[in-house]
């Protein structure tokens, strides 16, 4: 909010704004910033105050003025030259959330319209604009305010704090053990406990896999990277569900792959869709989260599983499958790697979602006949994993009380998910999906690329519908955190913004 | 050595010597098994009890018999079907080693004509045969024997112990630090505390940057990764020095990367090579371990370092510089970076070498304009990296104890250098560059490929000459680390087995 008092006049007050939201890449490249009598009337203040803000962004290099069309973030804003912007230190971040998308060139199609056109050329999405791609995941980092963000990924520290987790680390920490472990570079497959114990989880949910077949990494995105730098060439076609996880189709993007996002139902991906890309594209892999898929909370039915596999088997692709909301879903839910045994899948998780997303520790488990050829990969990025964060883990998983704490997580997340969906409806959400697990899925009848940048104004980062598509497109979805929307004040200026919108 | 006594016959255990090389890529794809009649003779058994090896070799799939040449590794002989050979698990390694290269295609051609004509041809190294550029890697993390090893690139573990590094993780490990640190996913760029000192650091190699144009990393491995996915695309040209290291070679080779080789030369590369190269493929990068080279020792001298940075203003290129042995090099010495005030070169570093190689921590420092877009890869590969470990580090360099550690490395190194050259000139050895640093580049006047698995017999791993070229070639320089060939036992072995070769 802007505020008279300060002693930055209103017109700097403006400029400071959207400057942070674009070195932020809150606002990215290509985003158009609302007209002057939008602006204006939104922040009460004069239009004059507005349009000598814009003049000192234009002069600083960060916005462009098209004719007739409004004003819109230069390409290379996000990276301006010293001696042009004033220094500014990253804030230390720990609310992540979620970048914003402007509007594409797409914005008059239906989303239909589009995919269809985008199957009857052919056209790579890969090869445009990498650097807008993976601009998607900066604003992940950035602390907006100091209130609860609905547009997060992840639990609130304050959910994961736990007794466990520090007893295990000083465990490990003696001084022999440690010298031990730290002075040479360790296993190449990660440690050998903590991989005979996620051998042991994985039974668990019908997935039958050995240690040796398991890789640790630096978080599950280095174990997406890593599936995708071995099983894909530059160029290569993958089939991607979309709606879906930004960061992964900002990835594939820089690695010059061919994306080809499937239409993601309630049951899973349209097998339709699916038959169509094998017959014409060819593709070398499917990148899906079966359980608890992300945006959308859907999970795969047992049928879906079963013909996705007869597909792969009949036109020979691998699959990939994130594994990330396994702490938070059920036991017996269907996955893909249960079904076929790990023969054409890959099985992925982590543990940022459930005890600490800074230890980064991810893991695969992989075909055999693939192990070599991952780990290969694992070798030339990172050699090995630190092994300290792995031994601890390992310490919490065998003892019992990571399975504890993510019991207590769950049940902390029903009673916030009945209180999230009582105030999202009470405030004129629909819900696209049942709501399940960690988000909500809801539709606002209005923009949300333009709410989520009035939301921010008043201090939340949203996500929305936009954010998980393989192309910039608008649209009226979002993507809610239950563990962070319980609170009626979001609710309120939500509901107040959307009523002005519409 | 193979022995009478065992339970298991000779033939047996050669066929476990022969099997076990070949699933850890000490024998890679491709290597040739010495003839019947030699290995018979080296070990001392019946040639009989070597072609029933050889028969069984054959039999589970590892080797094939080419008609009149022998018999050599299979292609894909190191990721065999689990239900043909016996599950081995993964030995733990503590003695990073050095894989071993057998001869390629080039055999018959000397260094100069090959050169001489992929230069004429244009031909792309990076298209060919990727796992056989990434499995040069794998020999690094398997324990040979209990000796200490030639062939090793990093200091012994026990010359690494020290009290202040489990001090300082236990400093940073209390309870409610930890948790601040780990329950969120941290900041992109890497802790900030731990830059500003990287910052301080820099400085005085003359390197000028601040904390906000350095991103950390998993390793200086991780660092040089993230520069070639963000200033290369698959196909570029990128010019890195020869002889190299291996992985470096590696990495852009699985990367799809058109390597240019660069002869390497006492005060730095080759200029004419260099100037040519820019003229026939505009090369986008140029990768180069200024700083006692590896495998040479080699220190590039100032002229050199000036007119490279002329070529790279002139042709437009970057410089990606690995000192990665900045711990154990005079401050002084004469760094790209440094020259050029960071600003068409980034600088690599890493504690691998120095403190605790499991920890993986390694680093970046960047021009202004490249820091976004670096950073971009980074998220997209690991999102952030573990903070616990680069708090530690921090605490490390700040109370000057890795300073002081340092200093009674490089004392220590002088020493076992001294004794180590001696030790290999009584053995007959050559020196091919001056004797500083950590390794020695020395001439033996024999095949170092056909040495080398000589040597693995006795329980020495060696790091032949062919290993750090871009193409296999056959070299009769190898490698040695100052820090773990001052016993007399190993160059008497040395000896014996030279002798018989000649």
């Amino acid at each position: 909010m802007l505020l008279k008092t300060s002693t930055r006049s209103l017109t700097e007050q403006l400029v400071d704004r959207f400057s942070e939201r674009i070195r932020t890449r809150l606002l990215v490249p290509g985003a158009r910033l609302p007209s002057v009598r939008q602006c204006a009337q939104q922040n009460g203040v004069s239009p004059s105050t507005v349009v000598a803000a814009y003049d000192q962004l234009l002069a600083l290099g960060l916005v462009e003025a098209r004719k007739n069309r409004g004003f819109f973030v230069r390409e290379w804003a996000a990276a301006p030259d010293p001696a042009v912007l004033p220094q500014g230190v990253l804030v230390p971040s720990d609310t992540p959330a979620i970048a914003l998308l402007p509007h594409g060139g797409a914005s008059t199609w239906s989303t239909a319209q589009w995919l269809a056109s985008r199957m009857a050329s052919g056209h790579a999405l890969g090869a445009a604009a990498p650097v807008n791609a993976t601009a998607l995941i900066r604003g992940m980092f950035h602390k907006v305010s100091n209130k609860p963000q609905p547009g997060t990924g992840v639990f609130p520290p304050e959910w994961l704090v736990s007794d466990f987790m520090p007893a295990a680390v000083r465990k490990v920490c003696n001084t022999r053990a440690l010298q031990d472990f730290s002075l040479n570079y360790g296993e190449p497959q990660g440690d050998t406990g903590l991989r005979r114990l996620l051998a042991q989880k994985l039974a668990a949910l019908n997935v039958v896999t050995v240690p040796e077949n398991i890789i640790t990494t630096v978080g599950a995105t280095h174990a997406l990277d890593i599936v995708s730098r071995t099983m894909l060439r530059p160029g290569d076609p993958v089939m991607v569900e979309e709606p879906g996880w930004a960061v992964e189709f900002a990835r594939l993007s820089a690695l010059g792959m061919h994306i080809l996002p499937v239409p993601r139902r309630a049951d899973g991906p349209d097998l339709e869709v699916m038959a169509r890309y094998c017959e014409q594209h060819r593709p070398k892999l499917y990148v899906s989260v079966s359980v608890f898929h992300n945006p959308t909370g859907y999970t795969l039915s047992p049928g879906s599983a079963h013909r996705v596999l007869q597909l792969a088997q009949q036109h020979d692709f691998h699959i990939v499958e994130d594994d990330t909301y396994s702490h938070i879903a059920p036991e017996h839910a269907s996955r893909l790697t249960a079904l076929d045994g790990l023969q054409r899948t890959i099985y992925v998780s982590g543990f940022a979602k459930i005890l600490a997303p800074n230890w980064r520790i991810g893991f695969m488990a992989a075909p055999q006949a693939l192990v070599e050829r991952l780990l290969d990969t694992k070798l030339l990025s990172t050699l090995t994993t630190p092994a300290l964060l792995e031994k601890a883990l390992a310490l919490c998983i065998e003892q019992g009380q990571l399975r504890r704490h993510a019991e207590r997580i769950r049940t902390r997340l029903d009673a916030a998910r009945a209180r999230s969906v009582r105030l999202a409806l009470q405030a004129g959400c629909v819900f696209a999906a049942e709501p399940v697990g960690l988000f909500g899925w809801v539709d606002t009848g209005v923009d949300t690329d333009v709410l989520a940048q009035r939301m921010l104004d008043e201090g939340y980062l949203l996500a929305p519908g936009g954010l998980f598509h393989a192309e910039r497109q608008p649209s009226t979805l979002m993507r809610i955190n239950f563990a962070t929307t319980q609170e009626a004040a979001f609710w309120r200026t939500y509901q107040k913004l959307v009523e002005q919108m519409r």
